[in-house]
C-alpha cells in the first residue's frame, strides 16, 4: 500500500513514520517547506517538491492524505480534483470544519474521486501512542483504508476491554467509520469541544489549588474591595505539581490531560514560563454552535471557550463597559494595580 | 426629629441633605475625615468630631445611621453599644452581610438598643432621585423611623403605578419593611447580584457591537488561530454610543443602567479612558453563596462575577495552565501579542 | 403616504393602528387569516385578501412592510420580487437574521427594488408607547421613510436627555439607521441578547429571593444530598412581588423588564400559573453565534440561552450522563423524586 | 498494625478489605447496620456492635478511621473524644468539609488525640484499583499511618512516571501529606470539583453526538420557535457508544471517566433507564465557594454545579419568571409539549 502525505509538519511527518513502520506503507510525502521535507525525509519518507510530483509519484488508485491547517484545505481540494483519477482517494485528516466536508467530497465526486473526512486525534504523542482516528464517508473506501488506519491507531490494548463477550469491534482498536461525509470532523469536533471543558476543569482546579494562601494575603479595607470574610480558611501552601502527581493514581480525575499536566507542572511549578494567553483553533467554537443549532445546553463548554477568549483580552471593551457603569452610578473610580 | 450619620461620604452626606430637605429633619454628622466633614456641613449638617460627640447631641430615644463600609461596621456596632441607651436604635445602610446583622442585632439587644438594616439603592444620583430602601427588623422599629424612609425614598410618582384599585403601600413609595433581621441586607444583596447581571449583559452586547467590524480584521491563516468563515458577515461600523441613545426609547431593554451607559458613551464613544478593572464589593460573591446554598442556579450571576474577577487578571494561573496543555499534547506554543 | 402592512398579528396591527393616528399614514394590509383582517380593519386599516390586492392597492413608489415570522420572509420577499417595480420599498420589520437581508436586498435591487431591515422593539405595548426601530439599508430610501419611523417611534420626550447642548438626533427619537444592509436587524439581534441576559439576570434574582426559606425545609442527611450548612440563614419569607415593585423606585434596578416583572407577580405572586418552558425565537442563538465569530466572549448572554434549553427539557441526555457516571464510578443510584 | 473503620458501607468496607490483604493490617469495624456489618465480616473485618465496643477491642494507640457521610462526622468526633485516649489518632476518612477538620482537630487536641482528614478517591473500583489519598494534619501522625496509606494506595505502577531521575516520592504511590488539618479534605474538595467539570464536559458533548440528528426532526414555522437555519447538517445518526469506546485509545480525552462512560453506554446506549436527576454531595458547592473567596474564576465548574440543580427542577421558579416577562412584553404564551 501507498500512502501520499501532503503537509510534513508535526502531525503529518509522525503519522508518515508510523504508516510505515506499523503497516508497512510506503509513504511519498510533500511541504513546501523544504525543512519539513528533509525532516520526513530522515523519517524514511520519500518526498516530493510539489503536489503534482507527489501525485504522480503514485500509483492508481491513489491515497492522497491531507495534514494541512484547515484554512488550506479548500484550495488544495480543488488542486487535486484536477491532479487525480477517478477512484482515486482524499482523505482530510485536518482539524477541518465538517460541513466543508460535504462540500469538499461533492467536488472530488464529480470527477469519480473519493473522500475522507479523518478527525485525528494524539498529538505529539502519536507516533509513539497510536492515533485515535474518527473517519466520515462511504464504507466502501473506510474498508479500502483500513490497513492504514490500523497501522496509525493504537490497538485494542491501549486501553482495558469493555466487554469481553464480543468481537473486537475497529472501535477497540482506535478507529471507527462514524457516518457518511462530514461525521468523521464532526466528532472530532465534538472531542475537542469536551476537550476545552476538561481542560478548563482543570485549569480552574489548579487555579484553586494555587490560590490556597489567598488569605495571607493582605487586602485593604475600603468600599471598593470585598473584604475576605474568613482569610484564616485560605492558608494552605499547596504544592501543586505534587498534588497533580498524586491523582494520577487512583483517583477519579485520572486522565491523559492530568498526566500531561503533570509533565508541565513538573518542570515548571508555578507555570512562570508561560503567559497565559491560550489560541483557539475553530474545533471549540464549532462546538458550541452545534449546540446552539441542536438546542443542547453547552455551558461549560462554552465557558470554556469565552474564557480563552479573555485570556486574549478580548473581553476589553465589555470590561470597559462595567467600570463604565460603576462609575455613572457609584461615582467608583476604576482602581489602578 | 433627629438622625445622627455616621460616614459622610457620597452616600452619606447625600442622604443627610435629602433627610433634611424632603423630612424635616435635623441631621447630625460624624466621619473621621475632615473634609468629609466639611461638605457635609455646607449641605446643612451639624458636624462632630467624634462618634461620642455625635451620640451626645442626639436627644434620646436616638437614631444613629451608618453609612460605612462593610468592614468598618462590627466595630462602630460595637462601640455605639457602649455609647447608646436602651430604645436607642442604630441603622445599618451600608452594603453589609445579611448574616452580620443577626450579629449585630443581638449585640446591640443585649443592652435594648434596636437595630434595623436598611439596604440602599440609589447611588450619587439618590439626593435628586431619592433612594429605594430595602430594610429588616422589627416592625415597631420600623414604623418609627418611617418619616425618615419616606423622605429617602422616591414616592409613588418615580413609576407609574402596577395596579390602580389598591392602596399605595410602602414598598411603591420606595421602602419596604421586608422580614426580620437580615432581610434588608438579604434583599439588597440579591438586587446587587441582579445588577451584576444587568451589567454584565449589557457589556457583552455592546462589545458584540463594538465589534461588529471583526471581519475587517486581517488574519494570518495558520493552525494556531481559528480563521473567520465568514469575515464579510462582520463589516458593520456600529455606532454604539448612538445605539445605546436609540434603545433608551421604547425598547424592551430600557432602564436606568441603559440610560447611564449612553451618558457614559455619548462622553467616551470608546471608553478609551478606562482599563476596564472592575472591582467586585461583596455583594454580588454573597449573591452567588447563597444561590449554592439554596441550591438555585445562577449561571448569569455566577458568570459576570467572575468576568469581573478575570478583568482584573485573576486568570491568569489558569490561563497559563492551559497553554501548558496546549503545548504538553499539541506543540503548540503560545502566540504573543 | 400610504403604507402596506403584510401580518396583521399582534405586532403588526398594532403598528399599523400607530401609523394611522400618529403619522396620518393611510395603511393596507394583508394577512391570511380572516380573523386578523377583521381585527385590523376594525382598527382603520383597508385589508386585501391576498398579496396581490395589497400591491395593486398601493400607489407607487409602493412601500410593503413586512411584520412576519422569520421562517416565512424570503418566500414573501421573492413574491413581492414579482409584484413590485422598480423604486418601491420592501421594509422587513420582523425578527429576520440580518444575513438574509443582505441576500434579500440583492434579490431584490436586482429588479430595482430598495430593501431596508427594521428591527423593531417594543412588543405588544408599542402602539401607546412607541417602537424602538433599529434600521440598515441605503440613506435615501431610509430618508424617504422617515416619516413613518417617526410616527412609529416613541419621540423625544420618552427619556430624559442625555445631553442638552446638541440638536435632536433621530436616535433620540427612537429610531436610527445603524448602517448598511443588515446592520439594523444585527443590532436588533444584539438587543435581543441583551434582553435574554437582563430577563436571567432577574429571573435568577427573584429565585434566590423566592428561596430564602430554603432552610426552613428538612433534608435527610445521607451521603447523597449535601445537607444544607447552615439553615438558620435562610429562613426568610420575602414577599417577592413587593419587593419587584419596591425596585422599581430609585433602585438600580430600575427597568422596563421590572415594571413588567412587577406586574406578573402582582397578578401571581408565586407565578403557579406558568410552566416555565421558555421559548426562544432565534435572536439569542444568532447574538451568541454572532460572539463566537467575532471573538467576543459573552457568558452571560450564552448562559441565558442555555437556561432556556435546559428549561424545555434539552438537558436530558446529558443529566443522564451525568447519573450514568456516578452510578459507574460511586455506585450511587438516582434519588427519584 | 491494627485499624478501627467506623462505617461499613461501599467505600469502608472495601476499605478494610484492602487494608487487610495489601497491607497485612488487623481491622476491626462498626457499623449501626446489621447488614453492613455482616458483609464486612464476610471480607475478614472483626465487626463490633457499638462504637464503644470497637474502641475497647483497639489496642492503644488505637487508630479509628471515619468513612460516614458528613453529616454524621461531628456527632462521632465527639464521641470519640470521650472514649479514646490521648495519642490515640481519629482519622477522617469522609467527603468533609475542610473547615471542618480544624474544628475536629481542635476538639481532639484539648484531649491530647489526633486528627488526620483523609480526602479519599477510587469510587467503589477501589479495592481493585487502589484509593487516591489527600491527606491533611501533623507529619509525626501522617508517618505514624503511612503503611496503611500505603496499602490503600494504588502504587507507583499504576501510572507511567512523570520523570525518572527523581527518588518515587509518595505521591507517585497515590498519597500525600498536602499540608495541615484541612489541607487533604480541601485537595479532595478541588478534585471533585474538578470531577465535576469533566463530567459535564463529557456530558454536553455526549449530548451534543446523541442530537447530531437534530436536522431531521421536523420543527414548525412560527414566530414562538426559532427555526433550525442548516437542518441537513444535522442529520447523523452516530453510534455514541461505539465512539465512548472509539475516545478511549490514543484521543486527547481519554481518562477513567470515558472508560467508565463506556461501559454505561455499552450497557444502555441512550441512558433509557435513568431520569438524569444529579445528586451533588457538597463537593462541588464548596469547591465554588473557595473560587469565589479566593477570587478565582470557575466559570466551568460553578456551570456543572449548577446544571445539576437545574437536573433536578430547581430551575422552575427561575424559568416562570421568564415565561412571565415574555408573556408580559410580547403576549407569548408558553408552548406546552
Amino acid at each position: 500500500m501507498q500512502i501520499g502525505m501532503v503537509g510534513l509538519g508535526r502531525m503529518g511527518a509522525n503519522m508518515a513514520a508510523r504508516l510505515r513502520e506499523r503497516g508497512g506503507i510506503e509513504v511519498h510525502g510533500f511541504d513546501p517547506a523544504e525543512a519539513a521535507r528533509a525532516s520526513a525525509s530522515a523519517l524514511g519518507v520519500s518526498v516530493h517538491g510539489s503536489l503534482d510530483e507527489l501525485v504522480h509519484a503514485l500509483e492508481a488508485p491513489r491515497v492522497v492524505w491531507l495534514m494541512v491547517p484547515a484554512a488550506l484545505t479548500s484550495q488544495l481540494v480543488d488542486e487535486l480534483g484536477s491532479l487525480l483519477a477517478p477512484d482515486d482517494v482524499v482523505v482530510d485528516g485536518g482539524n477541518g470544519f465538517y460541513r466543508d466536508d460535504v462540500t469538499h467530497a461533492a467536488t472530488l465526486a464529480a470527477r469519480g474521486i473519493h473522500h475522507l473526512d479523518v478527525g485525528t486525534s494524539g498529538g505529539v504523542w502519536g507516533r509513539e501512542r497510536g492515533y485515535c482516528l474518527m473517519i466520515g464517508g462511504d464504507p466502501d473506501v473506510f474498508a479500502r483504508l483500513e490497513p492504514a488506519f490500523a497501522a496509525l491507531a493504537p490497538g485494542v490494548d491501549a486501553a482495558p476491554r469493555t466487554r469481553a463477550d464480543v468481537a473486537v469491534g475497529p472501535e477497540e482498536q482506535g478507529y471507527l467509520l462514524c457516518g457518511p461525509h462530514g461525521a468523521g470532523h464532526f466528532v472530532k469536533m465534538v472531542h475537542n469541544g469536551i476537550e476545552y471543558g476538561l481542560m478548563a476543569a482543570f485549569a480552574e482546579g489548579f487555579s484553586i489549588l494555587e490560590h490556597a494562601n489567598a488569605g495571607s494575603v493582605a487586602l485593604a479595607a475600603d468600599a471598593e474591595t470585598a473584604p475576605m470574610r474568613e482569610p484564616d480558611a485560605y492558608r494552605y501552601e499547596l504544592d501543586v505539581a505534587k498534588i497533580a502527581e498524586l491523582w494520577r493514581r487512583g483517583s477519579v480525575v485520572g486522565s491523559w490531560l492530568l498526566d500531561l499536566a503533570a509533565r508541565a507542572l513538573a518542570d515548571d511549578p508555578h507555570l512562570e514560563q508561560l503567559e497565559g494567553r491560550v489560541a483557539d483553533s475553530g474545533e471549540g467554537r464549532w462546538t458550541v454552535l452545534a449546540a446552539i443549532d441542536e438546542t443542547v445546553p453547552a455551558p461549560v463548554i462554552a465557558s470554556a471557550l469565552f474564557a480563552r477568549y479573555a485570556s486574549r483580552g478580548e473581553d476589553a471593551f465589555a470590561n470597559r463597559v462595567l467600570s463604565a457603569l460603576r462609575r455613572e452610578f457609584g461615582g467608583h473610580e476604576e482602581r489602578r494595580p
